[in-house]
């Protein structure tokens, strides 16, 4: 059986950053919590829990001590009551969010309506909004965009896992919204080639697995990607435990690939799981 | 013969403010020029002409006088050679293009490379363009804009009678070629409530007939308007003496427009002959 390995599985640069901030602060010691998941993997978050780091869901219930901040970043009154509690904070919000928010910060003070485009649910894009001083509306889609009323200067900002055909579809429909649009292009690519390489891996393979929490949004999507070419041999797990072997009868070609929270350790787990699984098939095989 | 009158025909409010200028100017007496033409009517820079107002290619030819900035505008250079000269101005520039062209200024002052969407060979966008003081691009289309290197900081400006389809395809393109694209809506919708009116009387009318000069873009386009709904039946002239009495054999609904330079004395002048030759061919009948 041949596994395929995507090559962008797994930690992007701002997960993989947030990550090592957070392990980095565990092993310092003392009063340690991150403000929500430090990430979407429930399996690191236990890990850090294991180390002493404890996960809080508001800050001002704490005294002392550390605070990191999640790479999906928090809410600008949250990290201010941060700042006046003297809390030791450790910023490990991405830094393409970070522009994000800063962005939707600039743009109000120079007196721009803020359209975010993104899912107003996700924690990243209620930080995002948090920053905006002014009138700000949060669109997952161009004919959301549609909705909105005449603006005389709009800014644009987008979730930085936002497609980019969305992006486009919301600027087209802010450009008959007002009389100046400036738009940030604040997506970041890999998201996209994450995906792209996936579609492709799915096309080859026989079966795909997808590796990440099921709570992370854009391992879903990657899931979702790869079953519209695998539809029934496509599975989303968290670990390794969770493989099947029947999943494999007739299979030549396994394609793995992992969603951008999803650490090493996991896929390493899930390789050797699927490796053994095969020596069985094997021996069962001669016997 | 029912005779239809197109509701936005003739001068638009930047050729109607222009017009008015220079006709001030020229009773005013003394030495008057424009710089090129007030504006793409023969037969107003004719009438400027027999009042004593003369056509100027070069400011820099200029000693004393009154100089009079057509609609279109000019070039932020022989604007400034006029000013050196202390020659007396009286810019009858449209102000929808004056701010385009403060736009390119502003865009280019802050480091934006400017993309303006238009016809590069138009006075127009000419006077646009030389308001950068960094780089600038003249697009006419998204393809084009496709073909532009990536930049950091993009401004966009149109045209001002460019269509609102033609700067959404443009500002698509530059979402991938910047991380900042700053759009100003410069487009002026006289141009497009015109068309949509010629193209609305042409599904009524038997023959079309549409009044403005052959150096008019924007009246070559009403022709084409109407020509698409009335090919062989679309007549597209500058004054009244060219038209043709074959052209309303059995026809029962005339629809008249004119472009935005077109003054109101030719389109009476125009309504005169068709109801003259009316009567010829009615009294033809009798006899």
């Amino acid at each position: 059986m041949e596994l395929i390995l995507a090559k962008q599985a797994g930690f992007c640069f701002g997960v993989k950053r947030a990550t090592h901030l957070a392990f980095e602060a565990a092993d310092k010691g003392g009063e340690t919590y991150t403000l929500g998941p430090i990430i979407h993997s429930p399996q690191v978050v236990q890990r850090l829990e294991e180390m002493g780091v404890k996960p809080l869901d508001d800050v001002n219930d704490l005294e002392s001590g550390t605070i990191i901040i999640r790479s999906h970043g928090v809410a600008a009154d949250e990290l201010q009551a941060a700042i006046r509690r003297k809390l030791e904070i450790v910023d490990a919000t991405c830094p393409f969010v970070k522009k994000a928010q800063e962005h939707v910060a600039s743009l109000s003070r120079a007196g721009y309506d803020v359209v975010v485009v993104g899912d107003a649910d996700h924690p990243e894009v209620q930080g995002i909004v948090s920053y905006a001083t002014g009138r700000v509306y949060v669109v997952g889609s161009g004919e959301q965009a549609r909705q909105l009323p005449r603006m005389s200067k709009i800014g644009v900002v987008a979730q930085t896992t936002q497609s980019f055909d969305n992006l486009q579809d919301v600027v087209t429909a802010c450009l008959s919204k007002g009389g100046e649009i400036r738009v940030y292009h604040t997506i970041c690519d890999a998201t996209a080639v994450r995906q792209a390489e996936a579609k492709a891996l799915s096309g080859q393979a026989d079966c795909m697995i997808v590796i990440g929490g099921f709570n992370s949004a854009n391992t879903k999507r990657l899931a979702e990607v790869c079953s519209e070419l695998l539809p029934h041999r496509t599975h989303h797990i968290e670990t390794a435990c969770q493989i099947e072997p029947a999943w494999f009868d007739g299979v030549e070609k396994v394609g793995i690939t992992a969603g951008a929270s999803t650490p090493k350790w996991l896929i390493d787990d899930v390789i050797d799981r699927v490796r053994e699984i095969e020596r069985q098939i094997d021996s069962d095989k001669i016997r």
